[in-house]
């Protein structure tokens, strides 16, 4: 297939194909969006053109690995949790700057913002880099899985997984309609940092199964501006350079303000 | 002084200096963030450091140039004029593609998709590319001149001068409190492209010299995401690699949409 690129350049996506059990699956790869326009030139000019590729990759064992967790722990609540993280694995062709090294560091970076402020937290605020987003969510799905065993009362959890670009607002899964209107007095506390778009829908991979495991629990994603994100992630481009530290630092603001709102005020 | 960036490399920012005239000028130049670094370091460990620095710039005469203008000619008012434009000038260090290639050629796509959806406007609408910016707005101060002197009347003024990035909005300078109330109305129209933040203040250094010839117009900036505008212009890194073709297309079709609101309903 061609790439998922927003643009034209040799390094095609990689990505995870999901397979179905009734063993009729087509193998798939990406080609870069240049060898695809290439392609379909070459094509247009001789459609019985044979064409030949192949592949090496393989599905390797899984291996012993761990979500790295961090907390402020709450000062009237300290088994009520709201978690902030990202993911820690990435595809294996950059370094996962944006996918998700900036959901990571910008995850810490906003509990770090509240310590250093000498913040004391009524519940308890944990940064959680997960492990295995990329390969099934599996750090994602023992989190939930623990936060169940352990009995833990989860108000929110945020997700910064879609790149460490200005940051324009959230979107908020398990709000009813009456907390998504009272959202509304918040978005002038957001507007300083551009991330005033507090909106219906959203959340993230690895946060994702605690809605199931933890009922309750408010799902938000952190949406950065997204026009570049496509260019860059699951491909060489994802490089530390193409990460701006202000654009990041804001997003990290916002988290630890929406932190600071949810712990202070929740839903309601 | 420390060079302007919001970045830490070696590029320092050029730009111009402002002489008063009482004869006590301080030659003035910018040296850069890594640059300024080292020189601070090296002067908090010997603070008797001589310090030699050289320049060799000078001002040329002027040499004759001309703006750029593209008219669609209005149906019912082709003396009334809605300017949309950016600068066609650019310091010699690199390509100026943000400063101001994308408002050049952002002006001109806003024209091109009316001209091409076959929009016959009202008003005359006019892509305007501004000679000498950075040396001075003789380009501005000129257009402005010749439409008092052709008596021609100016609904409004759009200015594309501060970097192609993802649009944000719009500040108007010249409108009621009244007028700027009724903006509101237009914000969902430009939601789709995130530019819906309509804001009082706003202008261009091109188009700024029409306030006084030709009162009555209402000058008008548009805002693009400011993060990494100074990381780039008046420097060596204002390449066009450094464009992103979708945000810049969001730019230009938010510039078309305000065009055609105002050509259609004005600002009453």
């Amino acid at each position: 297939m061609r790439s998922l690129s927003s643009t034209t350049d040799d390094y095609p996506h990689t990505g995870a194909t999901r397979v179905v059990t009734d063993g009729k699956n087509v193998p798939a790869a990406a080609i870069s969006t240049k060898g695809a326009d290439q392609l379909s030139s070459l094509l247009k000019k001789n459609p019985s053109l044979k064409f030949f590729f192949k592949q090496n990759c393989q599905t390797r064992p899984d291996t012993l690995s761990y979500n790295v967790v961090g907390e402020l722990t709450g000062t009237e609540n300290p088994n009520k949790f709201i978690t902030v993280g990202g993911h820690l694995d990435s595809w294996d062709l950059a370094e996962g700057a944006h996918d998700d090294g900036t959901g990571v560091t910008g995850s810490l970076e906003a509990v770090r913002i509240l310590k250093v402020l000498g913040y004391r937290p009524k519940n308890t605020i944990r940064a959680v880099f997960f492990m295995n987003e990329e390969n099934g969510d599996k750090g994602g799905i023992k989190y939930a899985e623990l936060a169940a065993q352990n009995k833990e009362e989860h108000l929110a959890a945020i997700e910064s997984d879609a790149g460490g670009f200005t940051p324009r607002g959230f979107g908020f899964t398990g709000l009813s309609a009456d907390q998504l209107k009272k959202l509304d007095q918040w978005k002038k506390l957001f507007a300083p940092y551009g991330s005033e778009k507090l909106t219906a829908g959203g959340g993230g991979s690895d946060i994702g199964p605690l809605k199931e495991k933890v009922p309750g629990v408010v799902l938000i994603g952190l949406s950065p501006d997204p026009q570049r994100y496509f260019d860059i992630h699951h491909t060489p481009n994802d490089v530390f350079e193409n990460v701006n530290k202000r654009e990041l630092e804001l997003g990290s603001a916002s988290m630890a303000s929406l932190i600071y709102l949810i712990d202070q005020h929740g839903f309601n």
